[in-house]
């Protein structure tokens, strides 16, 4: 049996190092793009778990086609990949539609929605060369997501249209790709993230404590990814939502 | 640790024997309540897998009562409860709103929704009393739905009514029973869903035709039903939707 | 030209008693029913507008039918039905899931879902029957709902229950419908629903005080669905939902 | 009484110039912004109906803040806004995914989101400014968007994340602006829309021939933008999707 490879794109201590954690400990081999793959968390994750570090502008085509093409190369068939990227543009939120910048609204589009089109084009194109496996899937494109995807909030419209131009690029890609074996996923992740500790290592929220219980774990996310991933293409989930059990919604 | 112990309301060869198969190999102790308990599936099912059969006409409040009496009394304190009930009185769908008959539309409705809600109510009540497991859950209630939930068909009123009836249940109860611990997922499958052989057998589906691949395979539905179970309240989702991979949407 | 005739089914002060008198001073007969057609405000409409009242239990199946035999006969063809009932019992709303009443809960679908569900199956028998007007109209069906219909919300299961049925209904319907010319639409209105004077005449909240800003017009609902009535059918609008500026959502 | 002011940013022979006559018909001044304002249609708009033409690019911030400039200069205070540009860039339906140009998704989400948010931006900076009218209405800013906005499509991963990044800005710009008495407004069209004829005058799709019947009338689109200006506050539609009787959905 073909080993999986997961490529993350987007690495920082939450849902990339816990995705990229739990992919390894599942037998995957892994990489992590990042702007800037030498931050301590994706050095550690190299130490401990083997995963290989790259350096990517996730909004930039030469470059996302560059990551997939070294990614191939040393890691084999990409069947897992994550966009794990935000894209806010800092001082976005909470800024009246009167005083938001246009520029930053655009960059917010392009870190965020162009950079998801980007590696999902990429994604599509390499992964409609895999044999598929035993589930009948040729490759698993996860999209990160926000509340933002769910509900524009007031003075936030730009990360209101980032977020709804992934959710649309995803429905667009799941509905085009799914009968040629390639899963499209999209998750809006309605609650705050935890995080992680500084070093990488796993912060223990869920030894019982409430402080946290407000916001979503990561490593609770990654289990998500994996599972999608693992589902027969009898029963494809498109979109998930996760939020914590006390969140209002 | 204290024993999972689940309770499928619902009994028939699809997703209520794929559920009762798979809780009773991951260590759960199960009962199953159907109209009638002696059919062949459930017979096989006791003697293959342990499951306790149990008489209920899901539509009635007293008989539900004493469903859920009598199961915790035998089995344990119930942490997972499926409703697996499609309730559609024959001869339902196709029929123009003109020539529905109302009495079969209020029955389609007894049997699908107000089952839904009286298995629900009953859950909730033991559910409160538990303590929460190591993932912060009291315990977990999902309801099986249809695409009629999704969409209301033409020519299948009383469907669209009765599915989309379950999810404002489902709704409600998520809001008002996550914040005490008690996770409560809607589960529409967007497809007619396989069907395993007469003596409750696995029909192998995925042994590589394509044959019903256009059918959503019920052992993968009671998989997506064990992790929603296990998620952690850090991450909890209340909506899945699965469809196969040439379903279109 | 044929006239414009309207029944209102449901008959209180609030969007009823706006939606008569606008029909009817927009030149349709219009006739409203109601449990008791004796209440003053039916009274007054009676004398002010001209409007025939009858007495009906929406969700007694011959009590509906013969509200439309009689209908026909007294006003002409019908060309605009109204379901104006909300339907909750008392006491539904605020009540725990593990609290309620299933009868309470079952009387509320009866009231508000089933009742719909009668009321739009009689419309559309008759206006199946119907020549279309100059917009292409044979005749238009507005369900009105609730905040419920959008969002279960907490401890109001059968409420929400009840809502969602009643879009359900109206999805299926407008599918089946709307090929054959008859506009059937969904109007949430996502608000408290102001009041008129006892006597029936308008309370006039639009005078400029912000007392009742939070609530919405009944008058301004009424609009809306005249609105509706007169779109060609070239761009018909399914759902509207209505709400006050400074309503949240 | 002050005399309403719209200006329409988009100018073509369908909806916007159907608004452009219906709203000076109804007494309004009118401006129309195009990238080149000397098409005929608008040439005939100015004859017709006064209309005032603009040059603008809607995708570069200074070419919008320059023409809110000069239409408050030469028309007064703007009461309704109406953006009315689809952006496509041609051949960008109808593409895989792994064939999609990056730069023309771009450009699509530059010309039809990033417009809809420097005009969604002048328009609320200027209507802050106006004094509520009797309906408690200080402006009107209505988004006409597409099928695309309510669905993502296969093979048109652009314009579905351009269509849902419009819609994302309307939510966020309706919950910011609405309790300031700024009415905003999302409207997809769910068809293909008619055309009128080239000289700009209307094709008489109306007079009872079935051929167009698949097709959105623009006319009819511009009623719905009129009724919508004109609600109360008491009842604002922030969503109202309008298709032909026999469209599929």
């Amino acid at each position: 049996m073909t080993k999986d490879v997961a490529l993350i794109v987007g690495g920082g201590p939450g849902i990339s190092a816990s995705c990229a954690r739990l992919f390894g400990e599942s037998g995957m081999r892994v990489g992590v793009a990042a702007r800037n793959p030498d931050k301590p968390v994706l050095r550690i994750l190299e130490k401990t778990h083997g995963v290989r570090r790259y350096a990517c502008d996730a909004s930039e085509p030469a470059s996302v086609a560059l990551l997939f093409e070294n990614a191939a190369r040393d890691l084999g068939a990409l069947t897992l990949v994550v966009h794990n990227i935000d894209g806010r543009v800092p001082g976005i939120l909470g800024k009246a539609i009167t005083e938001a910048d246009p520029s930053m609204a655009l960059d917010t589009i392009r870190n965020s929605a162009l950079s998801a089109f980007l590696v999902g084009q990429q994604a599509a194109r390499l992964m409609r060369e895999n044999t598929p496996n035993a589930k009948g899937t040729r490759g698993t494109i996860i999209f990160t997501n926000a509340s933002a995807a769910l509900k524009g909030f007031p003075s936030s419209a730009a990360f209101a249209m980032a977020c709804h131009a992934k959710t649309g690029l995803a429905q667009s890609m799941a509905r085009e790709l799914m009968p040629h074996g390639i899963h499209v996923a999209n998750v809006p992740i309605d609650a705050a993230i935890g995080w992680t500790q500084e070093d990488g290592t796993r912060a223990h929220r869920r030894a019982g404590t409430t402080v946290d219980d407000n916001m979503a774990d990561p490593d609770c996310i990654a289990e998500t990814y994996l599972q999608l991933h693992r589902q027969h293409r009898s029963t494809w989930a498109f979109e998930i939502v996760l939020r914590p059990w006390i969140e209002k919604w």
